[in-house]
């Protein structure tokens, strides 16, 4: 499978927010927001929140979601990815995050920062940015809600 | 001096932009996204940046906002304060402060967040938030620039 890597365009939100709806670990809510930046990205040209798709041939396989952190100088932020459901562990997800790195230092990133949730249902994902040297700077339990707390990794460059 | 707390109303921002510009720990970017909040919330019926003023007689002494944070349940964010800087230490931060968390428990606050910066301009800020019996969970050194970290405290409900 050859997977390439392009900036988001409008064409491809029906198919992103399919993907996102099928993502079980995203709330309701939270596919709201994801589509709400989304929309940011595409509608003004002046957006902070860049999106990158991995498609193969018509296929389109996940998204990034990343921008520079508010009142930052220098730090930015991953802030969504999904991968389709059924095309996991096929190594879409790394071919996503090395492409968002690539363009943030580009753009003189010196810390990329993940926040991401305590729950068992995301140990998958602790597992990936861990094995893409993020490590584990913060821990706020029940941040999110009760028993869910928030994990933030960080990269430094 | 007696010191009434009340929610902002839009004649307290002229006076409240002095106070911030007045201000020589906050930056002038800083300056413009503590307006821009303001503005949020004067013009916003459902704005979630809340306000409210500190004053004595027809004095404006300072003002805090604070809200509930994006995609959590039951955490709260204060995200600025500031006190005339002719007027600190006279208990007026504490004052509002005290306000705003009695706002943020009436609305089933269970956790206030609050960022401040690492740096020595902001050991007054820390120690004041310390007393106040929140308590730091987590540093992220050089978050907002090379040198300045972020300092991430708590208070539970």
């Amino acid at each position: 499978m050859t997977i390439n890597i392009r900036p988001m365009v409008v064409n491809d939100k029906p198919a992103l927010m399919r993907i996102l709806r099928n993502t079980p670990e995203f709330k309701p809510f939270e596919v709201v927001v994801a589509g709400e930046l989304i929309d940011d990205y595409l509608e003004n040209p002046a957006s902070d929140y860049f999106h990158l798709i991995a498609e193969s041939g018509s296929d389109l396989l996940g998204y990034i979601c990343y921008g520079p952190t508010p009142l930052t100088d220098g730090t930015w932020d991953v802030y969504w990815m999904a991968v389709d459901h059924n095309r996991q562990g096929q190594g879409i997800g790394g071919r996503l995050l090395e492409a968002a790195e690539a363009k943030m230092v580009d753009a003189e990133a010196r810390l990329i920062i993940i926040e991401t949730s305590t729950t068992p249902s995301y140990e998958k994902t602790q597992r990936f940015y861990l094995s893409h040297n993020y490590e584990i700077i913060a821990t706020i339990p029940d941040f999110y809600a009760p028993g869910d707390g928030k994990l933030i990794l960080q990269k430094r460059f």
